[in-house]
């Protein structure tokens, strides 16, 4: 993740294109690459298989929201890692196993 | 990386969770995390300085979005990682230094 | 349509919100709409029945997408009703009956 | 609005769509549509006036957020431009005009 991040300013600082990355835009980019990411699902049954040439689709896709994803982190000045760590810490706490074992959206203990 | 996929792993799998988790809801709950990370910044000018709680708030929901990346990507079959890497490897040839320098939004070489 | 719209206006007006209203700010609230809107259906079967609590629901989110899709059309200066006309005149012609009969995904006529 | 879902119902009828109209494949297709929608806007600053090719662009995208997402209605069985209407008068009760005049993001009232 830190080699990707810093490749992603190498390749923006030699276009000079940091100008363009605030904050908000960057999360413009990340839910305009999550729509593309969607659309390849789009009329499809959840259960039907993937495509191989799909796949690679896919991939490309996710890749970037991720990259828009590391570039807003990194913007404002948080750890994408760590966060997703502290994340699943606190959804130990807020879905309890006993009360959400094989719900598919159990409400949020708070 | 790795160890963040473990644990989601770990936590999806003691909720018998993995059940609801197809490619095309991961791709659904990815854009849903998306809109709550775009929300933040909504009616906010591009070059406001970001509110210290928001930074929390960011990142809790950037955490989101990073968490059912993964799965996703898990439950495809690639790897998320290489996947940007060869993106940027791409995006080096799609958008020529000398053509995109400074250029917020430059036509994509084919 | 008119009389939303103009209800609309009044609405803004009276609380001095047009300030805020740039068509891509409208844009992003478009989709932070839609997303709450995707929501109420995340990890839900595709063939599940809705629950009448959720009927209320959906119809207050998609409210809320169209109502800033409106204002949206309205600052950009077109007419929304017109524009959706002339997109199924379009779409008559990018989808031939005879190729895409019960395709789900057809390839768009160009 | 009748007119429109009217040709609407006839375009998908002529070609057998309806199986793939669940309501939560049209609230995909809202937000994959949203997502087009916002992409012109992408890196643009929020006071850049609007490029005359690209006010046809927006209304086409617009166009068909407003399709799928009175097919979502329409499917669910709602009236959309009542549902509207009644979060107008919400939003008169949760936004009381003295607390938010001005104001960007005025917390709710509930």
């Amino acid at each position: 993740m830190d080699d990707l991040l810093e490749r992603l300013h190498s390749f923006r600082d030699r276009r000079d294109w940091a100008q363009f990355h605030t904050p908000k835009d960057l999360a413009i980019s990340v839910i305009v690459e999550a729509g593309e990411l969607l659309e390849v699902f789009q009329w499809q049954p959840a259960d039907a298989p993937i495509d191989p040439s799909n796949v690679r689709k896919i991939a490309d896709e996710a890749a970037d929201v991720l990259i828009y994803l590391l570039l807003l982190a990194d913007r404002v000045g948080f750890d994408l890692l760590s966060a997703a760590s502290n994340k699943v810490d606190e959804n130990e706490l807020r879905f309890p196993e006993t009360q959400t074992f094989g719900v598919a959206k159990p409400p949020k203990a708070t």
